[in-house]
């Protein structure tokens, strides 16, 4: 009796389709995958950040048997503070990842109250109809996982985040005997990521970095500084192993730089003796040649280690002639500027400076076109679901798929919210749910919408001008001389004839009669619209405040 | 008696170092090379453009003897509006750059007033003590050149914007025997371009877009539309060549794409016979396959042709399935996600899309550092001043120059509007004039400071909270509750019991006393700022009016 059906759903949004959140329904029961935030993109102003829209889950939350979290990085945890209050399902998650969780959750304060379960690579647990088993990954982070979903229609694989790395930091292969045991077996449907479908071949090995970091470490003269995430732990140790090798021991500056290395020094997923640890009030006083710094700021973040350095501003490190600078990441698209200047201003301080344009010191941690191929190929999907990447990469992804032999028809390149529904005939696409997303500024969650952001942005471009008018309730007759507030329009200090012409300008429309207030500002607001457009050329956010007294 | 000194001042500025303009002065003369303009960054809200300060310019009006323009791209000509007013002095340029200033001129109604004189290459004049030669070179706009100077204490070679393609559309290659000719009689100092001083290798040919187009145009099943710069004449030409090639006549689309079209064609710099344009009215009823399109819009700008075609909003093109799009051209740094917003609705639409990341639809129009040493290689400069590049950019190119054996007091790699002096003893570092640059927003020309720009930039983030406060002028009293005009901070329509809270607190505040209006107008900004923080976490810009009447 299985007449029941099986439901995919792929949710956040923005740009990505499926990155952050991906929901599998089958009957009363929901599994889901990853529960991770969206960086606002510029236009987004003011914006701290964006979470799926979880409108769905809420309504369905009795039935939510569970959490899994591929991998500990911000887009696939970073939401849960804001959906565990609603949906307080348990969560599965490896040793690293769940470190990086409790982190999060206690800093929200719901660490308490949170139920996180380690499972590691080849566990396999039974969630409702759902036999799960997870399979270890390479990406830009350890602990990464996919996941094998056994349901009642047949084997779902979701891939998480992944390379085939054959020489990983850690050692450890995505692993293919499963990936190909799966396809042996018979996979309904694979979700795989689709980050790297524009990238031909394959992605280089992390051994890559390796290589150019002791190319670097061998002719450095003074000090080493290698800028990276904070949460590419595997980098950290790359740089660590580096250093040893070359005589030189390892500060660690930069606020969640130095938390993620203790916590997952803790756990063993960074390996250092206490003794090869410099403490940060030494870094600008040991000689230059033993000293090899890792710090944030990799992507220009304003307040970080790295750019406090290149403006000469940080407590414990001050750049001389003779360091050497790594900036081991490549800008996320959005921080090209913030990176560019950080660049510049490390040349001014007299470093020399080692970045992705000019040596190897940064690969991806997805695959490239040939090995989503190799992924394809060893789970032979009967249906196909590209995921993780913006809708050029699904389209890019799926014509992999055709180009393998899956049929058009059971390929789905769909946008967040689209349900995939199966059944004993087949998959189709089912409705739409809610699949876009909420942003989250200062404590409000969803109340910044689209009318906040376009007020934002009209300030943003020509500022306001405000006109408080005060008018004798009887006779209409001005009773104060009208006040003028205005920012971000012009530079009000050099101003006073412009407000001084814009005050003669509100008595003279006054004088005209203005009847009620609501008509009144509707007056003063098209007729000092147009005056400033004529005076200016800018169209600042015109508000009369007409007060009775 | 040649007391006096050569002094060259690169302007401009806003990242990149003496693009934009730059000085060459003899006594009581100065030459100026280029006047363009600057794109503002992401952080400056609001700003239309930025142009170079010309405040050193304007002071020495009276000795500028003429402005030699090397190539018509907005970075090197679209200040002129801006600059000729105060500094009406008479300028050089080749056919193409002088109609792409006659049209700038004519909309700012400067044409009547303007003295352009038009040159090509191997064209030699005399300018007060210079004696100018200029030289063809390869760029991504035909009409490029650089200029070698004779000047009384020796010659200096600025390379302007090039690359030595030996295939470029309009088969001139960059004039190697000038330049060998010059490295031989012996060059004191060169300026030259930067731009990409990171790029390994040499830069690929214009041909192999020629190629990339041959491929696309003649698989493509339907109309095949090519975006790319509106300035890119040869592109264009590329364009008309292949589609011609390939049974298919030409429609040109997007404002400044017909405008520089119709110019270019008059001047000779596009070749296209009267029935090979389709008028736009029939280019969606034409067969498929017999139509290319060239429009605007490769850089995502929200009104251009492809992005309103993206968003099936366009008067004359509707995409279908089977529709090729080629976006030819690279997304300039922080046109990241408007590019990728734009192939995303693209592929939405049903296009084939093609662009940089799948196929060589582009290439750089500067030379990569294989040629940055061939020019230094073929003149052989005594001084070197790297220009035309980011602060990094120009520290990269002086190590070219090092490594080829130019001494290292020899290179100056500088800021903006730092002064090198020549006598004859040589060169050194002289003052620091306002190399900067100056915001043009509407007609306002450095109005916009850093003022209002951080005062734009608080609304962008948190909006404003404006509370009117009306009091009796005599006891003090409160005449009319207070009122609050607030934008971009919160959702004001769900914010009735927030501003209610607000008022009662401003009532609660006077009700404590008020003192004089400039007290109470600085204790209720700060004990709102402290009370709406702690309700929302966010830092609206307070602005409280007190009114006495």
């Amino acid at each position: 009796m299985t007449s029941k059906k099986l439901r995919i759903v792929p949710l956040g949004g923005l740009g990505e389709i499926g990155r952050n959140m991906t929901l599998i329904e089958y009957g009363e029961n929901i599994i889901v995958i990853d529960c991770g935030i969206m960086f606002p993109e510029s236009h987004m102003l003011g914006v701290d950040l964006v979470i799926p829209n979880t409108e769905y889950l809420i309504e369905n939350k009795n039935i939510v048997r569970g959490i899994i979290l591929t991998h500990g990085h911000e887009d696939h945890i970073g939401a849960l503070p804001y959906v565990l209050g609603d949906v307080p399902a348990p969560m599965y998650a490896t040793g690293l990842t769940r470190g990086l969780i409790e982190v999060k959750l206690e800093e929200a304060g719901l660490l308490q109250s949170a139920d996180i379960n380690t499972v590691e690579p080849g566990d396999r647990i039974n969630i409702g109809p759902f036999r799960l088993e997870f399979f270890h990954v390479s990406h830009s982070i350890p602990g990464a996982i996919g996941i094998a979903i056994d349901t009642p229609l047949g084997l779902i694989v979701h891939t998480g985040e992944y390379k085939f790395d054959y020489t990983p930091v850690d050692g450890q292969l995505t692993d293919f005997q499963r990936l190909a045991d799966y396809g042996g077996r018979g996979v309904l449907c694979l979700l795989a990521d689709s980050t790297n479908a524009e990238k031909p071949g394959y992605t280089q090995s992390e051994q890559i970095v390796s290589e150019t970091f002791d190319r670097v470490f061998s002719r450095a003269p003074g000090r080493i500084l290698v800028s990276t995430f904070a949460s590419n732990i595997s980098r950290v140790q790359q740089v660590i192993d580096t250093a040893l090798r070359h005589g030189r021991r390892i500060g660690v500056v930069g606020r969640s730089m130095v938390n993620n290395f203790k916590m997952a020094r803790q756990l063993g997923y960074i390996q250092i003796s206490d003794a090869d640890v410099i403490p940060r009030e030494k870094l600008d006083h040991l000689p230059p040649e033993e000293v090899a710094i890792v710090c944030t700021g990799s992507q220009g973040e304003p307040f970080s280690a790295l750019v406090r350095m290149s403006n000469r501003d940080h407590r414990w490190v001050t750049i001389h002639d003779g360091d050497t600078v790594i900036l081991s990441a490549t800008p996320i698209p959005g921080n090209e500027e913030l990176v560019h200047a950080t660049l510049n201003n490390l040349y001014r301080q007299g470093a020399t400076v080692i970045y992705h344009q000019l040596e190897p010191v940064h690969v991806s941690g997805h695959a490239g076109r040939e090995e989503l191929k190799m992924m394809l190929g060893l789970t032979q999907p009967k249906y196909f679901i590209p995921v993780q990447g913006e809708y050029r990469h699904l389209v890019l992804h799926g014509e992999l798929g055709r180009e393998m032999g899956i049929p058009k028809d059971n390929i789905f390149v769909i946008e967040s919210g689209q349900v995939v529904e199966f059944d004993e005939d087949g998959a189709h696409l089912a409705e739409q749910v809610a699949g876009n997303y909420v942003f989250v500024d200062g404590l409000g969650i969803g109340d910044v919408g689209q009318i906040v952001l376009r007020d934002r942005q009209h300030l943003a471009r020509d500022g306001f001008f405000i006109v408080v008018v005060t008018v004798d309730y009887e006779t209409g007759d001005l009773v104060h001389e009208p006040e003028v507030v205005s920012r971000g329009f012009v530079f009000m200090r050099d101003a006073d004839a412009l407000v001084e012409r814009t005050k003669n300008r509100v008595v003279e429309i006054l004088s005209n009669g203005g009847g009620n207030p609501e008509a009144l500002n509707a007056k003063l607001r098209a007729d000092l619209s147009r005056f400033l457009y004529n005076e200016t050329r800018r169209r600042p956010m015109i508000l009369p405040v007409v007060l009775e007294v």
